[in-house]
């Protein structure tokens, strides 16, 4: 066994050097993420076999199904009849079995240990954690471990020992927007317990609906909800899913703003007169709660109350965000108000609001989170702030004392790259604050905000991209390495659809349903290569509405999509290579020339289908850049430079190409832009 | 408007003639299904733009909410961003609207009248209809009549006037042998609804699960279902989910066999001692009711009368099958009781068990249903009896008086054709029944029993066949042609989709799981032409248990799948010509070369993947069919015979090539047997 030190600092990470183990890579090669702290590979496998079974050294219900279900996943990778469907507590085998010790049974909290070892033996496997939780994650890397060499399925014999970097690692869905329903939701948690994180934080109540069932106060569901919202039953059973996957659950409810959907059934505490209706329209709105009226504290403290029994845990997120304040200005008694309390502005106000809504939290025993405002309110030390406007506000809240979480760079729901959300660390390796500043960053979350996604694409506005943001949360700052996080993201990604997610299963799905017809391939050829638009750009000619459908390309069309990247991969690759590869050569023109023939069949598509139509000016946007990135081939090919009227032509066709139409754009324009620029 | 008369006695149904209309057939070509019973096409279209609204003349909440879902359904398939999201209760336009007039709010219950009239004209669309379950049924045909011609979305002009042949058109789905969470059942009731189905059989109970809550008898559930049953909470929804579909929901309790789940936790009630465990196998066990015993009446008077809280349907179904009475026989104190209260048989034993259980049921106005038995019970007149191992106890039991159903044939399954089971007639046009008798036969039930099927499968067992079921129950017994019923249900079958169904997302999905790669042409060519072997032939090595997974070759491939029949089509088209079709000669050659040259990376893929071991023979007996099917056709083109060598080889590449493996068949074998004998 030969290693190699790669993490001298915090961690080890020991890779594959022999040549022995070099040539049977394409078998063993892990492809595990987020990469444990620290992970040793040794030679030869578990072979699985019928006999497989996992034994338990405690009747926790909730490691009993964790083990449960990682002995039917792998049933399911394998198709293995295994002759045991439940884990045992006891060892009745000496080989094929895998042993998990843990030490205390714990409950589910803030900062628990998560760290486990797991040792991969020939004939046995070992997992040892402090409580159930470090056994859950370590199960999680199980399940990535499985693997076959043509022979058998096995895992290959490995030694980790993992712990994460930081111990807030979320991913929030707005419910409130477009509605999700349970098991929507479920699929999500599997799939966040499958990449090791541990906050679900549910965004439940908006402008858009409020998506919870309140016995005390029932006109908040029954009039702000359009029927859509979770009962007592099923937010339980949500909470106990999500603990028995190690994820804490924190709710939302947006306040004093977002607050629409409240006001509908209670528009007496606003600080305008209603009526109020649920809203449609995508913005910032004005019905605000009335922070002068203690009615408002008093249906609030209800309302806590009636909530605290449905969420165990003891963070609470208020929101706090975007409260435009219109409301509070046009309202005479709430200035006299300000006036005689001496609140010089709205935001010393909503900081009076915070303090009241604290009071009643602490006397249920929540702590609070919200989402960073411009100047912090006066709060216990105790306060968790979300950064979001900017990473800035991630320290100076640090650096004030609070506790502090980054979203501002995890933003799923704009549709930006896996890498730059890779890079987004919460604490760079230059950064320079102190430790103890640095101990209050407690971690981060990606925030699927739903203007733009429902049931049909939410998965794939999340998935895979969150994945990376769950190493960049849970492994060492130093792994970092892109190439290699995209091709564990890759095998990481197809893995995760066995959780249920439909990230890629209703991408097809939703193209059969535009071309009505079972092959999709000219559409799929096309749509492969666009990009949905950074949401904040997306300008519709139509106001967008909230039950506006999400069938078009824009949301079919994946998220940083992959064909693109490895278009570009084989440019630069080209471009930068002192000599000419013609294998590079042919792989490029092989996908220009399948773009340039694939054109015509798409027309027809288009002209077939009237919900195609806004892609046609794209359509041909490609038509042209595959003639213009072939004849940029030829040149390269010739070893020619283009002449000025060519190179005008071309820049013309990149210039119109690069801009989106139908809400999408066209990802391989600077592709192709990169070839002109080689023959200019 | 040219017409033709189609069926002359009872129904109008009107084609498309003019030569103008067959012009444009290719967008105005219905694809309904099941076929009205009248329909007139008539020029023009009703062109969809953002004004489309509902107009209904009713307050009713879930008419409301069919013509809300309608609207949402064609946004989605259109793209249209439409204006009101809801129906409006005044007509408020002079055009694009559709206006839903009901005569009166009636229960859904059985023998509902479910008629209604369709009339679409170029600038607005009247239904009518007795009660909102018509004006459902409506809205499911407007669903399917959505087309387009490339210029816009339209409904095709069009009067329909329908209503169905029979009244009972149910499926049932067995969630006792693998459960199904509430998000499966609801996706299938919705695809029941878009083809006209009106009962879900809830098959809740047996051997391997008990699946509903039951708060006043805990154990039921605790102890029998391994922590999967529905909650009253799930079982309300669903109740109400399905009668806002115009659907009823009959649970079956089987009784007084298939009873294990039940006697786990109550083995005092069983007719033997206990303990009880869980079922974990497949077939007909012993554990069974004690009749002699006074508490098991008092247990089930406790127990319905919980359950009837929550199934408000009048029909409540008993089961009654396959008690294989050897607790009975060997239990003396119920051989005592049987002497002394003059029962002969278990038969008569059965029978005392029913008439108890039917008197229980009578003083919760129920009434009961329950499968035939070889002989019937004394029961009253209502009784219904589903009649399942043949179709002649269907006619029995209705000349007995008791009115029937018809399962047998509809066994979906045991994975037969959808050619059969569209030929299943309850009532054969040659039927010789008297009126009277044929009016007892209610119609019958498509049957998803789930030894072989779980949520990640199930719904490609039902679908697409059932929709032919479903057609075959609503519509005119003359409605018969296979070929166009295949061409309409490939295009009913592609928006069953939208429903949400997993039918056809899931088959790539899984082939994913087993390569690991996002594509998948070279095994979906192999799956493509493999049928699931008739499930009661399925003879695997292993005895097969209910927690085996279900992701192996033979859970992805589709019953009765597309290709290999129209491979078959092609072939007879072949074999029947007077002279050889060159163009029909290239497109089966094209198959078999297809075929050939994928062997090579098929058997990669095998030895890459051991899951995939077991389908190596079946993949040498395509690559030996696909040789011989191109020596056969080089003889069809030279237009000579073959030589007894040839033919020799070629049987024997046959006969092997017929015998399944892995539980799985070869389907395009059988075509390419016509190829050998045709040159013979």
């Amino acid at each position: 066994m030969k290693t190699r030190l790669c993490m001298p600092k915090t961690a080890l990470i020991l890779l594959i050097l022999s040549s022995a183990l070099f040539a049977q890579q394409s078998s063993t090669e892990l492809n595990l993420m987020p990469i444990p702290k620290s992970i040793k590979i040794t030679t030869g496998k578990f072979v699985l076999d019928k006999n497989f079974t996992i034994v338990i050294n405690t009747k926790e219900v909730k490691l009993f199904r964790a083990a449960e279900r990682t002995i039917n996943f792998i049933a399911k990778q394998t198709g293995l009849f295994f002759v045991n469907q439940f884990p045992t507590f006891d060892k009745k085998q000496n080989s094929n079995y895998v042993e998990i010790t843990v030490k205390a049974d714990e409950e589910l909290s803030l900062g628990i240990d998560e760290s486990y070892e797991l040792n991969v033996n020939e004939h046995s496997i070992q997992i040892k954690s402090a409580n159930s939780y470090g056994a859950i994650r370590a199960l999680s890397t199980l399940n990535q471990l499985v693997t076959t060499d043509g022979k058998d399925y096995n895992f290959p014999c490995v030694s980790i020992s993992d712990s994460p970097r930081f111990v807030w690692r979320g991913l929030l869905i707005d419910v409130s927007r477009h509605f999700e329903p349970v098991d929507v939701i479920k699929r999500n948690l599997d799939a966040m317990a499958a990449v090791k994180m541990n906050v679900f934080h549910w965004h439940l109540t908006d402008d858009h609906g409020f998506r919870i069932e309140c016995k005390s106060l029932p006109k908040l569901h029954e009039l702000g909800s359009d029927g859509d919202y979770y009962t007592h039953e099923q937010i339980l059973d949500i909470v106990r899913y999500a603990t028995e996957r190690g994820i804490r659950v924190v709710p939302e409810f947006d306040l004093p703003g977002h607050a629409t959907s409240w006001l509908v059934g209670y528009p007496e505490l606003a600080s305008a007169p209603g009526p109020y209706s649920i809203e449609r329209n995508w913005g910032i709105f004005n019905p605000t709660f009335d922070p002068t009226n203690e009615k408002v504290y008093e249906f609030l403290e209800i309302f806590f109350k009636e909530m605290s029994l449905l969420f165990p845990d003891k963070y609470w997120h208020i929101g706090g965000d975007e409260n435009n304040g219109k409301q509070w200005d046009s309202n005479s008694k709430i200035q006299d108000f300000m006036k005689k309390n001496n609140l010089k502005s709205n935001h010393e106000l909503q900081n009076y609001f915070n303090i009241r809504v604290d009071k009643i939290l602490s006397k249920l025993n929540k702590t609070m989170v919200g989402w960073y405002t411009d100047e912090m309110p006066d709060l216990s030390k105790g306060y968790i702030v979300q950064a979001w406007k900017g990473r800035t506000s991630l320290y100076e809240t640090a650096q004030k004392g609070y506790r502090s979480l980054l979203s501002h760079g995890f933003y799923i729901d704009l549709v930006q790259s896996t890498e730059y959300h890779y890079q987004n660390d919460p604490i760079p390796p230059d950064s320079i604050l102190t430790d103890e500043v640095k101990s209050r960053i407690l971690g981060g979350e990606a925030t699927m905000w739903a203007e733009f996604v429902g049931p049909e694409t939410i998965d794939s506005r999340i998935w895979p991209r969150t994945a990376a943001i769950a190493e960049r949360l849970w492994s060492p700052s130093s792994v970092n390495n892109m190439e290699n996080m995209f091709k564990r993201l890759d095998a990481v990604n197809l893995q995760l659809e066995n959780y249920g997610l439909t990230h890629l299963k209703n991408y097809e799905m939703m193209m059969r349903r535009i071309v009505k017809n079972y092959n999709v391939e000219v559409l799929k050829t096309f749509v492969d290569i666009v990009n949905p638009l950074y949401t904040y750009s997306r300008d519709h000619p139509h106001v967008f509405k909230s039950f506006y459908p999400l069938t078009r390309i824009v949301d079919i069309a994946q998220p940083d999509p992959k064909v693109p990247r490895e278009f570009d991969l084989l440019v630069e690759k080209l471009i930068n290579s002192p000599k000419l590869d013609n294998d590079l050569v042919n792989e490029i023109e092989k996908w220009l020339v399948m773009w340039k023939n694939n054109h015509q069949k798409l027309i027809w598509l288009v002209n077939s289908n009237p919900i195609l139509k806004e892609i046609e000016p794209l359509a041909l946007d490609l038509y042209n850049c595959s003639l213009v990135g072939l004849e940029a081939m030829q040149l390269i090919k010739e070893n020619k430079r283009s002449d000025e009227i060519w190179l005008t032509k071309s820049s013309g066709v990149i210039d119109i190409a690069k801009k989106s139409k139908a809400e999408v754009e066209l990802t391989i324009v600077k592709s192709i832009e990169k070839l002109i620029r080689k023959v200019q």
